[in-house]
């Protein structure tokens, strides 16, 4: 017998995305023009602030290589805690840790809170749900996460958790993302409010907080975390990724209470050393010049015109899908279920998610994400940051693939 | 009772070089003059060559920050798969991963390998071994490493390991680290053929063979991996951090049998999406342009006349050190136990590495890393990636402070 990985490394699944973007990058290469709603990147469509990319080039140039402290340059630690003010939350620098990348960060909570012999080691995720969500507990625990459906809003129920969280004691971690990936959801404050006195019941559960998309968030809505009303049992995950369109460069943060990021920061220590210098200085200049937003809000503003142009064309050509108007992030998720028992010219009948985006991927040329990768079958994932020709082709070819599909 | 870490995460202990750093940047910040061997990286002493952090910066203007794929940007693979072949490696780019830094690389294959519940989840390591090796194995399984003494000349004994592996059924992986850290050693190629033996009788047991230090050895002695005798149960870990003086870049990467890289691959993908990307992309192309090792061997040549002048001041000055002249790395590992049993000039009996660190701190400004930080008690790691200057008026320090000793 062989090396073999181990029984739980086993059962974790590749990441759909990275699995749409493969097929994606393929058909590319045998010369088809494609219209890639897949992955959620922004680049090379809303390239990265010069001013960041010249600071992190300039940092590079400055011999800015060596090792920082592991939970980070002391300098961008202080800039994260200045740019926390501007969301209303009060963490000082010893309460942030630097990581290579939001999912990093996710990551470096699960491996600091889910021990597989503790009592507590369960995570609690609201499908639809990112995908780390789904392998991280089992590739640490061996056991998979508990998923609570949301609503037909698509937002978690607190009377739902309320009875969960009564019921059973193994709970450990709960994640929330707002904005939503996959959804675009934006969680209204009233219901992070009951969210946080239900969770504040216990206080020995964690609450993971992903907030990588809290700049994007549309119509003058303002983004609230659930640390306001939670802070000793929130570990906020933030990072540059998404806000400045610069999903390569990996770089994310924790932000929680003292005692907790102690602990952190040496699980850190002890498995990254620490995270790219010149791209930790480059991040540190960039949000102190950011004080008003303005460039990240820059971003925003590209994806919300996207959005109208998305959201115009489908109500327009996609009669049949069932969706709200996402809020925040760059993602659209409609419910394709009443396309489901057509059939195709080819005399297929499509029956699931898959096999229309599938179906929309041959003959339309359309990449999307099937819902039942994030635990919520019968809806497609549109990522939007992509260009206003592709949407507007997009769409139009989708349309015509999806008229195409005869009722049986 | 509020958030706690797992009880895994309590136990881990901090990097003793970043505290050691940290004890060092404060003496720094008093003002003092330091000498500090105490960390491990070479910059600003030797900078990163140029010719890297041009293609760094280029690939960032050219906004090459994107997500690559998991397993890491093609160019890259592809480079490290030719850079491998100089080592007499035979690779596939589909047997390499690459990872945010080469103890993220270490961590991910831990994460692979030991689980908890497994019968083989042990992980054996030769002292003295650096710090993650002691650590990852707690954090992931709660279960400490199994510790093998290397003997007087800090090399391992092919039939010690032959008898644990004969008696002990729990052992997953096998570190070994030539050149290796804290000491320098170079393990000769005959060792490696007999260890590949011993551990080629079990075919389900790993090999981690750290070798970020690969370019990194004297005297006209080549770099020999393991995976030459033994390349199925081998996973190779290399990182451009210390062979390009970037140590805060980080970039590793793992090589090893396809069946292996696969699952790791996806644990990369899972864990931390990719690697900062331009990072990549600047490898990449320096990989291509140094396919005669030139600018990594003027590193190594720069420490090259670093130890020559180490040894030198050491043997003239430190007559009661005992120590061998080591052959890689840029560590010194001397013996000082010699000089247990004396006494400060304030009446302090020094009788452990630890106390004989912190008096060389106190009464000479010289920052050492105790030896028992390193699971072998009786030493100091000198980590001699500094100046001339340092080094001269340093050792000459340090002899001055051994020399104020006085024998009971």
């Amino acid at each position: 017998m062989g090396l073999m990985p181990s029984a739980w490394a086993q059962q974790i699944k590749p990441s759909p995305t990275l699995e749409i973007k493969s097929i994606a990058d393929r058909l590319r290469q045998e010369g088809k023009q494609i219209y890639d709603f897949g992955i959620g990147e922004m680049n090379p469509e809303l390239p990265v602030p010069h001013l960041l990319k010249a600071a992190i080039s300039q940092a590079l140039m400055d011999d800015a290589t060596h090792y920082s402290p592991e939970a980070g340059d002391p300098e961008l630690l202080e800039a994260i805690h200045a740019d926390l003010r501007l969301f209303g939350l009060s963490y000082s620098p010893s309460e942030i840790v630097v990581c290579p990348g939001p999912k990093d960060a996710v990551f470096k909570i699960c491996v600091t809170m889910l021990n597989p012999t503790s009592r507590r080691n369960r995570l609690v995720t609201f499908a639809p749900t990112y995908e780390s969500f789904e392998n991280l507990p089992i590739l640490l625990t061996g056991k998979p996460p508990i998923i609570l459906q949301t609503d037909a809003h698509l937002l978690p129920d607190p009377n739902q958790l309320a009875d969960l969280l009564n019921q059973d004691d193994t709970v450990a971690l709960i994640v929330l993302n707002s904005p939503n990936n996959p959804t675009g959801t934006v969680y209204p404050p009233s219901l992070l409010g009951e969210l946080a006195e239900v969770i504040g019941r216990h206080g020995q559960i964690c609450v993971l907080s992903d907030e990588v998309y809290r700049t994007i968030v549309y119509d003058g809505l303002e983004h609230v975390s659930i640390a306001s009303y939670l802070p000793k049992q929130t570990l906020l995950v933030g990072g540059m990724s998404k806000e400045v369109s610069g999903t390569g460069l990996r770089l994310g943060f924790i932000a929680g209470p003292e005692a907790m990021m102690g602990a952190i920061a040496n699980v850190e220590g002890n498995t990254s050393s620490c995270v790219n210098l010149p791209t930790q200085k480059g991040y540190a200049h960039f949000l102190r010049k950011d004080v008003d937003l303005r460039l990240r809000y820059q971003i925003r503003d590209a994806l919300s015109i996207r959005r109208e142009v998305l959201m115009e064309g489908f109500g327009e050509l996609v009669k049949d899908a069932v969706w709200e108007r996402p809020s925040g992030a760059f993602y659209f998720f409609p419910d394709m279920r009443r396309y489901f028992g057509r059939q195709t010219p080819e005399g297929q009948l499509l029956n699931t998610d898959e096999e229309l985006a599938l179906y929309l991927i041959e003959s339309a040329n359309v990449v999307t994400v099937p819902g039942s990768k994030f635990q919520r079958p019968g809806h497609l994932r549109f990522a939007y940051a992509v260009s206003l020709e592709t949407i507007n082709t997009g769409i139009e070819q989708l349309a015509e693939a999806l008229a195409r599909l005869s009722v049986e």
